[in-house]
């Protein structure tokens, strides 16, 4: 088989490449290791900034997005009984909004079955070969036997763990690498949200972080040991340590109820330079991944994207490839703004171990400064809703 | 002896204290351990804030300082070969000023002389007594006598080593420190200043800073192992490890000369709460130090003075000790501000020995930020200028 442009990973970020490509008139294949029902049973993130909306109405998959999406205009931080919300609107006229990951996903899915374009799933032991020549091809197996796509560009859309990074020899792959402490308990629970915003509570009992899908749909975390199994912490236990984190008058507010997911997640900063090796371009995951704290991961992931969809159409329609030769740089100027904010928040909002008195009050300082400092609120805003490309 | 107010420690702070006290009317003797030679050859500080230049001018001891200041509406930053200048002016329409700490205290003695206020001058052994009664009273040894002065109010101006602080006891006070591992070098040479504003360079081979006092007299550090010795040294060491940590076309401009004062520095954040104990009162050194960095030493003490000049014209004049009462948690909140900021500069411009490659990388996105942000730069300026009171 031959196409122009091979996906490798059929997440969220490799199906709105293929997507946008496909609208342009340039052929993709995406190859998902995963079935259709994996990928979307997946539960992630739920935070899209204006820049991944945009892009989404590009890609022609909005619709849904735009009927059923909730606006945030702020968000709350809280330490101990003080709470504060920042808002994007009055601060800098943005707003970010909450539609999950996973429905991003399905919209994506649907999509490219109702035009057509190729998706291969259950694609195993995938290989990118001769990225550093003219003429890459990328081989799978399915179904017992081995297949061949040659292209002109492969793009490793694969996540952390996928094949597309490692394919970039050690000689010339950089990585850069932060392990915090700690990890996040995460449950999902059909209950009304405690909050129309989000809260990122600091507390002396460590973080959380109260999240919603809709209005009858919650997500929230509590930062826990990197040792805690989720087997250790009943739905009794979660609801009650979650509570002690949170403003009196929040957690009264709190309604528990049965959890339908629950799992624990480290956190790490992580970046691979470069983005780009030959002819294979890494996108998302494949090549950085932050902490959760500030919700970067699947915004960062559709900044590579567009990125690399400009610069591949260029290519193509336009005979340009400056957007390609640059794709490197371009794409890790904006990742190291996001590590920065993301690793900036998660440092401002956990307890860690080593922390010092004095430090608690450096943290404390931090925080009351966005309380009280409109410019260090907007500094706050223009990072979380998303810099400018 | 009686007066209202005794000052234990005649540098900067008690003397601007004393000198304001003069003005209300309110009696105040200062107590200081060495000569007045002494003080005036410490060479110390040299960037005011509007917020202490204001209480020069209500001293009535800013003519000098009106005459002779340089005016600097921004300051520069670099990272290897790389400049920018953060401009006060046009982000937030104020700015700071060069004029030497040594000249501030000349000026409020020779105010303080003129005036034939009270000061005396190497008072030895002195001891804060009953500062919790409605009773204090402050003894000293000169000339080999004890002396014993009964007071209203003591104002411990007497820095990090002096006895003020310690009078507290320690079941009362909480002190909170966080020790730097490197310290600065610095000399003072008479030679013109290598760029008109003050340059805060970050160098792989650790921070530097290029100040001045004045056309021909320039302030010079870079930091240095905690274990250097000033006789480890030379000039022309010093001038060659300079030029290496400044971008290429400013080191060829440098105009190296011997040194008349060279030291080394420790860094160190430090605070201890709270600020009031009875009728006794920290300012300035006694109760915080900070980094450097930034150039928040003697004006956080100006703002600890402005409080507690405040406050005691309250008390004598209107009969309201509100200020009294709350002057430790209202100086305390100004502190822990220039505190955050003092560390954060810290942070952002010197080498640690446990820095991580991941954590250079930070450090260098936080700079990007202040180079090519607006916001970012604002929030650095509102701090170096001095936030409001």
């Amino acid at each position: 088989m031959r196409t122009q442009v091979v996906i490798v990973g059929g997440g969220p970020s490799g199906l709105l490449l293929g997507q946008l490509l496909h609208l342009k008139g340039i052929d993709a294949v995406v190859l998902e290791r995963k079935t259709k029902d994996y990928v979307l049973a997946r539960i992630r993130a739920g935070i899209l900034e204006t820049g991944l909306v945009e892009l989404m109405r590009e890609a022609g998959v909005s619709e849904r997005m735009d009927k059923e999406r909730f606006v945030h205009t702020g968000t709350c931080i809280s330490y101990e009984n003080e709470m504060f919300s920042i808002n994007f609107e009055d601060l800098i006229g943005k707003s970010v909004i909450v539609y999950g990951q996973t429905e991003v996903t399905r919209d994506l899915y649907e999509a490219r079955e109702a035009s057509g374009a190729k998706t291969i799933s259950e694609a195993e032991g995938v290989a990118i070969h001769d990225a550093d020549t003219d003429a890459p091809y990328v081989t799978y197996i399915k179904d017992g036997s081995e297949h061949r796509i040659d292209c002109d560009f492969v793009a490793g859309c694969d996540g952390f763990h996928g094949v597309s990074r490692k394919t970039i020899p050690d000689t010339v792959r950089k990585d850069y690498e932060k392990i915090f402490p700690f990890g996040w308990l995460g449950i999902l629970s059909e209950t009304p949200p405690v909050h129309e915003e989000l809260i990122y509570a600091n507390s002396a009992r460590g973080f959380a972080l109260c999240s919603m899908r809709n209005e009858n749909l919650s997500r929230y975390y509590v930062q826990c040991e990197l040792s805690d199994k989720v087997e250790d912490w009943s739905d009794e236990a979660f609801w009650e340590e979650l509570k002690r984190r949170l403003p009196e008058d929040i957690a009264e507010k709190l309604v528990a109820g049965p959890s339908i997911e629950k799992s624990i997640a480290p956190l790490r900063s992580f970046v691979s330079e470069p983005m780009r090796w030959g002819r294979l371009f890494l996108c998302g995951d494949a090549a950085h991944i932050v902490p959760p704290t500030g919700a970067k991961g699947l915004n960062t992931a559709a900044s590579d994207v567009r990125y690399l969809y400009r610069a591949l159409s260029a290519y193509y329609l336009d005979k340009d490839s400056t957007g390609i030769d640059t794709y490197s740089e371009t794409a890790l100027a904006r990742v190291w703004k996001a590590e920065r904010f993301s690793w900036a928040t998660t440092n401002l909002l956990h307890r860690f171990p080593d922390q010092s008195e004095f430090d608690l009050k450096m943290q404390r300082a931090e925080i009351e400064s966005l309380h009280y400092n409109p410019t260090a609120q907007k500094w706050f805003a223009e990072n979380y809703v998303g810099l400018p490309y």
